[in-house]
């Protein structure tokens, strides 16, 4: 049974075009093809960054990057959202000033699908953070959970080339965002937790995509004690995971997956 | 048959750890795990960038990184590659001074697996390219590229959270590289093709990875008339290889793809 509270943007048709193309038996077919906008985002009178995104949620999108980069601590800080879908520009503006100006100087370029920059203090940020270790997930709620995820209509089913994330609790996915790149998808989840005030300690994190040292700070950074993937891994993410008691389950395929770090969080029955 | 002149690095065990997880049967097994370290990159006294790598082929990451921004030409604009490894920084030293100052101020996040930041001035700098109309390529060509390409041991198949770029002739593939990042691996085959003098006007270049703008884009500013993914594509990188006559093929998987641009280098037997 599928319960989502946000759904896969499916039937907006506005977000991908039929183009057409020749298949390997030289016949023209017409296929579906997500489109990628760009959508610049300024904190105040500040042009902070361009994203290509598919372009639904901008305003979850543009609070969560803000919060994942460490340039908005909460949506008590926020006095205003100006989304200008005409100029491809979204303006977040704070009713104090940042100190974003001293981040924007030291950047790394992440690895995987990776938006690339990820501010250097972001792994100091986590230090302060402990997650919850009281939650448990059963051998059944990972199978059941990707079950669910995997048979959902999406934009990744209709189109390809597109990662999903879902905020989960234990027993069901919640809240399912698609992007194409897994970072805007994260992105989407941050500012959806901020903006609706959600408490993602007792929760769990789904993704499509690899666990990069990104995803799993990102993953820290919400406090949310389980990252699940259907994809493979990192040594770094994995050490990162370790290091601050993440439960961090990769390759969860059908009834297999590996537990790399946090099993005592896994019953197993 | 596989004559690859560069394979991937599958068996240098210093790209990857074994690191003790958990199955779904509890069962304690040791999984390889890719190792992502990070490289600082300097063009002369600048730091650029810091990038997350598997570490293989730093000099051809570094030249084929700065050529793909735009802040290198040629290989005879280069004075010297400094590879400190302790350090985890490369620096490389051009002749004259560069004007890449001014190119910093202009990114865009680009989406996918991507590096995040390409300079705003990549799609100007694709508008004087036109790529090489005489090439063809067979339908049991490009089966047969992607058949060897997938059959080669690799990182890929070895530890898996990995992506691969490949420079082919019509008839065989040549040059496999890997990293954690696509953008990487497209970044040293652009270093290997300026190091080594080749000239791609009639090469194929094939990778895991999907097919975004900016794959679309380095592959034009490469030179490299066509493009083969097994993965998929988003609208944009469609429009650019149509615009650039660029032959763009996704979905390659067994006997089946799909060929979005460029069908006039098609040969359907």
């Amino acid at each position: 049974m599928s319960d989502f509270i946000i759904k896969p943007s499916v039937n907006n048709t506005k977000l991908f075009k039929y183009k057409k193309s020749l298949d390997e038996n030289n016949n023209i077919i017409n296929l579906p093809i997500i489109i990628e906008k760009p959508l610049t985002l300024y904190l105040n009178n500040q042009e902070i960054v361009t994203m290509m995104t598919i372009g639904d949620y901008p305003e979850y999108l543009a609070i969560g990057y803000l919060f994942n980069q460490g340039m908005l601590k909460s949506m008590s800080d926020v006095k205003k959202i100006e989304y200008h879908k005409d100029l491809q520009t979204l303006v977040v503006r704070t009713k104090l000033k940042t100190n974003f100006e001293q981040k924007l100087k030291k950047k790394v370029n992440t690895s995987g699908c990776a938006q690339g920059t990820v501010f250097g203090d972001l792994i100091s940020e986590i230090n302060g953070i402990s997650l919850n270790t009281k939650i448990t997930i059963k051998h059944n709620q990972i199978i059941n959970l990707s079950k669910i995820i995997n048979n959902e209509p999406s934009l990744y089913l209709k189109v390809g080339a597109i990662h999903g994330c879902v905020l989960c609790d234990t027993n069901q996915p919640l809240y399912y965002f698609e992007d194409v790149g897994r970072h805007n998808a994260v992105d989407k989840i941050a500012g959806l937790i901020l903006d609706k005030n959600i408490n993602p300690t007792n929760m769990i994190f789904y993704t499509t995509g690899r666990l990069t040292s990104e995803m799993v700070i990102k993953c820290i950074k919400m406090q949310i004690p389980i990252l699940i993937s259907r994809s493979g891994f990192t040594s770094w993410a994995v050490e990162i995971a370790k290091k601050k008691k993440l439960t961090m389950i990769g390759r969860a395929r059908g009834k297999r997956f590996n537990i790399l770090s946090g099993d005592f969080r896994f019953k197993y029955e």
